[in-house]
C-alpha cells in the first residue's frame, strides 16, 4: 500500500526519538509520495520572491494521518497535477492558493495548522535542515512553540538506503539507458571536437532516450581538468566522460573511458587497473559485507600496481541523491543489505595521459552484486571518418 | 567591471539597511558573479546529506571586499571551474574541502568568518530567507551572534529588474529558439498523439537548439487539464502549448495555439480575443508607465468581448526567476523602466473548446517595448500526413 517500507520507517523514527517527519525536499517528497511531484517545479524551485516547497508530514505509525500540502492556484494546481499522477497514498491534501509571494512560508503555515490538528503541536518534530528555507522554518516555529525540532536528514536517509523491487527497476532502466547514451557519443565523436561539444551531443543522446542529463565532466588528457571547455579532443588524446542522468527522479552515474583513434598504452594500462579494481570490488559486495571493507579492498586494488600512488577509490550510495547511504569509509560500522546500491569510482590522474577512470554501478542481491548499466565498459577507440572535417 | 549595476546595489542596500549582502541562491549567485556557477550544480543541488549552496558575499559600497566561498575537493573543483569560466570578478576567493556532509554548513561557516575578518560581524546581513536552509543559518547566527540578519531578497529582486544589454541578448535567444521550439513540436504532431508525447518531442526540440527545458503544460481541449498525460490529441482538438526554458539561467516563458486539423471557429474567434488583448497591452508598454496601468488595461481587454467572463490576464516580470519584479497589481506603486522583461499572458477558458492562451514577452525599450520570440504566434492548423500512423 505504502511506496515505503512503513515499518522500517516507523523503527528508524522511534530511534530517532521523532514523533512526526515533515519532508519538503524535493527527493524526499518525491520518494515518500511514492513518484508523485508537482511536475511545474520539477527541474526549477524559484518562482517570484520565493521558492516552491511542498510539505508531506508523517506521524510516527500513523500513516492514515499523513498530510500534504500543496498549491492549488488557476495556472499552477496540484489539484490537476494529481488527476493525472492519481495513486497518491496521502488522502489529506491542503492547498495554499497563493504562489509568488512566500509560498514556502505559507505551506509551512498550513502544514503548521494540521499539526495542531492533529494534536501534535508539541511533539518532536523531524525537519529537513539542508534543505528547508529560514522562511518556512521561521513560520513553523512560530506556529508551533512548544514543539520541538530535529534533523530528520539522517532518518529519511536510511529509509532511502534499502530500494525496492520498483526503484531498482527504475535505477537499472536510467542506467542501461546512460551507458548507451555515452557510447554513442563517444562512437560518434569527430577529430578536434571540443569538450563542450561531446557534453552537448551527450545532452542530445541522453534527450533522445528520455534521460534528463544532470552535469557531465569530459576530461581531455593529458589535462585533469574535467569540467566542459574549448579544449579540443586530438588524435591520440584521451577522453572521460563522467556523467549524472535522471529518470523518473533516480540517477545514473557512469563513467567511461575512449581515445580518438588508438590510445596511448600507458592509458590503456592505467584502464586495465581500474577494471581490475571493478573486478575485485564486485566479487566482495554482498549482503552483510561490512561497508568499511569496501572501502579498505578498494583502496588495497588501487594501490596494488606501479601507479598507486596516482590512484584513487570512492565508492557510495546512489539513488534520488547522489552519494547517497551507504557511506563508505574506515569508520563506518554499516554493512551492505540487498537492495542498497552502490557506484563504484576507479580512477588514476597521470601526467603523461590525463584521468583514466571507470566508474560503475552495481545493486547488492541476496548472494552478491549485479551490474545496472554495464553497457560500454570497455576501452572506446573512436575511428572518424578520414575527409569528414571536425 | 561588474556584471551588475554597482551603484543601484550600494543605493538599494543602503535604502534597506544592509551592510553586507550573503546571496545563497543559484540564481542570484549566478546573477552577482556575472554568470558563473559550478556546473556540477547546476541543475540538481542534493549532495549526500546536504546539498551545494555557494556564498557570495558584498559589504556595502566596498566592491573590491567581496568574497566568494566554493567547493574544492578532488572531484568537485571549483578552481578548475574557474580556470573555464575565467571572468569572475571577485578575487577573494575561499574553498571548503568536503562536499558530503553538511556542505552548506559549512561554506556558512567559513563565510561567516570572512564577515569576521571584515569587521562586519555586527553587521546588518542580507541573507536569502526563502532560499538559505536552516542548517546553513543556524551556523551563521552561531559564529556571527552580534549580526543582525534581515532579508536581502527583495534588494536582490530589485536588482535584478532592470537587464543588462547582454542579457537582454541572452533572453531575447532563450526566447527565440523557445518559440521555433514549439512551432516545430506543433507542426510535427500526429493525430492521436497524447499530450505526454507532445512534452516528449518538445524536450528534443529544445534540447537540439541548446535549451534545458523546464516544465511544459499541454492542456488538449476541452479539458482545461493542461499537466502532460495519456490524454490524446484527436482531430478538431484544440492544443495549448504552454512552456519554460533556460538558456544560461536565462528563462523564456510562452504559450502558443494549435488544432489538429481545422480550429472550431469559437476557438479562433477566442484566440483573436487573446491576440487583441496582446496588442493593446503593448501598445500601452513603455518607460515610466504604471505597472497597475499594464495589469488595469490588460483585465479592461480582457473582459472587453462576449467572452470576457472566461478570461484572465497575468504579466510579470521574467529572467533568471519566473515571474521575478516588476509586479503587476492594483496596488503597485511601481512604473516601467527601459531593461525591464514583462511576460504578458492572456487566456480564456471555454468548456466547449478549452484552455486558449497566448503568451508573449517583451523587453521595455528607451520608447516603448520590443517583442521577444514573436515566432509562430499565429495559430498552427497541423495537417497530417494520412496513412502515416499516429
Amino acid at each position: 500500500m505504502f511506496p515505503f517500507d512503513a515499518e522500517r520507517l516507523e523503527r528508524l523514527m522511534a530511534g530517532a526519538g521523532i514523533d512526526l517527519i515533515l519532508a519538503t525536499s524535493r527527493h524526499n517528497v518525491r520518494y515518500l509520495t511514492g513518484g508523485y511531484y508537482l511536475p511545474t517545479f520539477k527541474r526549477l524551485e524559484p518562482i517570484g520572491l520565493s521558492q516552491y516547497m511542498p510539505a508531506l508530514g508523517i506521524p510516527r505509525g500513523k500513516l492514515e494521518q499523513a498530510f500534504y500540502v500543496g498549491v492549488s492556484v488557476p495556472d499552477v494546481d496540484e489539484v490537476q497535477a494529481l488527476e493525472v499522477f492519481d495513486t497518491l497514498w496521502v488522502q489529506d491534501r491542503h492547498w495554499v492558493h497563493e504562489l509568488r509571494r512566500s509560498v514556502a512560508g505559507l505551506i509551512a503555515g498550513e502544514a503548521a495548522q494540521v499539526v495542531r490538528k492533529l494534536g501534535l503541536s508539541g511533539a518532536r518534530i523531524g525537519i529537513e535542515r539542508a534543505f528547508l528555507p529560514v522562511e518556512a522554518f521561521d513560520v513553523l516555529r512560530q506556529e508551533l512553540p512548544e514543539a520541538t525540532f530535529v534533523d530528520a536528514t539522517p532518518v529519511l536517509a536510511e529509509l532511502r538506503a534499502v530500494k525496492s523491487p520498483r526503484e531498482i527497476e527504475t535505477i537499472r532502466e536510467v542506467h542501461d539507458r546512460t551507458a548507451q547514451a555515452i557510447r554513442a557519443t563517444l562512437a560518434g565523436a569527430q577529430p578536434g571536437e571540443t569538450s563542450r561539444r561531446v557534453e552537448e551531443r551527450l545532452e542530445l543522446e541522453m534527450a533522445s532516450r528520455g534521460l534528463h542529463r544532470i552535469f557531465t565532466f569530459a576530461g581531455i588528457g593529458p589535462s585533469y581538468n574535467r569540467y566542459p571547455s574549448d579544449r579540443t579532443w586530438d588524435p591520440g588524446r584521451i577522453i572521460n566522460v563522467d556523467t549524472v542522468a535522471e529518470l523518473n527522479g533516480y540517477l545514473a552515474d557512469l563513467a567511461r573511458m575512449a581515445s580518438m583513434g588508438e590510445a596511448p598504452s600507458l592509458a590503456l594500462e592505467l584502464f586495465d587497473a581500474c577494471l581490475e579494481v571493478q573486478r575485485r570490488v564486485r566479487d566482495a559486495i554482498g549482503p552483510g559485507v561490512p561497508c568499511r571493507e569496501i572501502h579498505r579492498l578498494g583502496w588495497e586494488s588501487i594501490r596494488g600496481n606501479r601507479w598507486g600512488e596516482l590512484g584513487n577509490f570512492i565508492a557510495h550510495g546512489l539513488g534520488l541523491v547522489s552519494n547517497e547511504l551507504p557511506v563508505f569509509n574506515p569508520e563506518t560500522e554499516k554493512t551492505l543489505e540487498p537492495g542498497m546500491v552502490v557506484s563504484i569510482e576507479a580512477e588514476y590522474r597521470h601526467p603523461e595521459v590525463g584521468h583514466v577512470k571507470l566508474e560503475d554501478t552495481v545493486v547488492v542481491t541476496s548472494t552478491g552484486c549485479e551490474g545496472l548499466g554495464d553497457f560500454g565498459r570497455e576501452w572506446c577507440h573512436v575511428e572518424w571518418r578520414p575527409g569528414v572535417p571536425a
